[in-house]
């Protein structure tokens, strides 16, 4: 198996995977359908076998998963048993909301460092770590193994900011502002962009509002 | 059309192919066709396809799509001319960084009011708004005619705090908390989960650290 033959969606959807697996697995569940999984993740159960396939034989026909097994092999193939170096470049109010955020250590998400290119900010801390100005990036990243970087700058710097993150090394970003950026083909990038949750939202509610849905041609 | 003929991914979607073609707008471009665009958002023009067809006849076989005319048609359905008048709970660290990112006003998603359960809390402003106690919430959401409420509360929290924004007639929520709360049939959720983000993320970043992918049975 490949990276490069999986796609993007299936890896996105993997961590949910193992999520509903975990709270199956926490209520006793040994074993478990793509019917089940199916209804509890709102995906067809062949959805979920052809999801699956990409990654080896993992059900009997008839017999269903083995809910242990399943999680464990999945967590595998997505690093989750392993610690992820992680720093964060912005320390303004998102990125401090961001270091106290309780959920990403015990994933393994450990945020090490801290940069800012705020002259002000130098010499104060953040969520226990003192942060740095952005000329120390390159050192800070090689001496802690810093494979994630966590962006919480205005848009209008977050292209830079990545920039330099890859050139130092970090091929995981994940991206706060509401922009798109580039990398390069090695490096994965995520947008967490509340609007785009917003604007999708809206299609629903506009029923609520009892707007015509669609006037097309 | 309905909107329960159209499946939640491709809704998720469409922000993404309006954004897409406000900058081609932006760069002069007036017709696109649908390779181009698959280009654009990594999708294969087959794909595009299908997703446009859900809600009307848009393009002209051969002749590519009216970027313009397509823009306007989707932010129609999506509801993006609209104002969503919009609230907060949660008035901590990441409830503070939501009401002062400046992406939500430009899109039409304004916070018009902000709720906390602290008692310590009242009496506070955060982004020009005092922030008010739980028991207001009914009297407000109806006086302001809120449709969204975004949860910035800790997860413990969550489930109630939505069930009270439902009970409010709040049908859009914007979850923070790294739950999954249950809503009713006719509220839409959407999670905002870094983690997610980043354990979709991990499985590609493992063969820089070149661990064997898969060791499947």
């Amino acid at each position: 198996m490949n990276s490069g033959e999986v796609p993007d969606v299936v890896v996105l959807r993997l961590p949910l995977y193992v999520r509903v697996l975990s709270q199956l697995l926490h209520r006793g569940d040994n074993v478990v359908s793509s019917d089940q999984l199916g209804a509890l993740l709102q995906m067809t159960p062949a959805q979920i076998r052809k999801d699956l396939s990409y990654f080896g034989r993992f059900g009997k026909q008839g017999r269903g998963y083995d809910v242990k097994f399943l999680r464990e092999k999945l967590r595998g193939i997505l690093g989750l048993d392993l610690k992820w170096p992680t720093c964060l470049v912005g320390v303004g109010r998102l990125g401090q909301a961001i270091i106290n955020y309780p959920g990403f250590v015990p994933e393994g998400f450990d945020i090490l460092a801290a940069f800012d290119s705020d002259p002000e900010q130098m010499g104060t801390t953040v969520g226990g770590l003192a942060v740095q100005p952005m000329s120390c990036l390159d050192e800070t990243v090689a001496a802690k193994g810093i494979s994630i970087g966590i962006v919480a700058v205005p848009s209008a710097q977050a292209q830079s900011v990545i920039g330099r993150l890859v050139k130092a090394g970090v091929h995981g970003i994940l991206n706060y502002a509401p922009v798109a950026p580039q990398v390069p083909a090695d490096t994965v990038i995520r947008n967490v962009d509340p609007v785009l949750s917003l604007q999708s939202m809206t299609f629903y509610l506009m029923q609520d509002r009892g707007a015509p849905l669609a006037a097309m041609p």
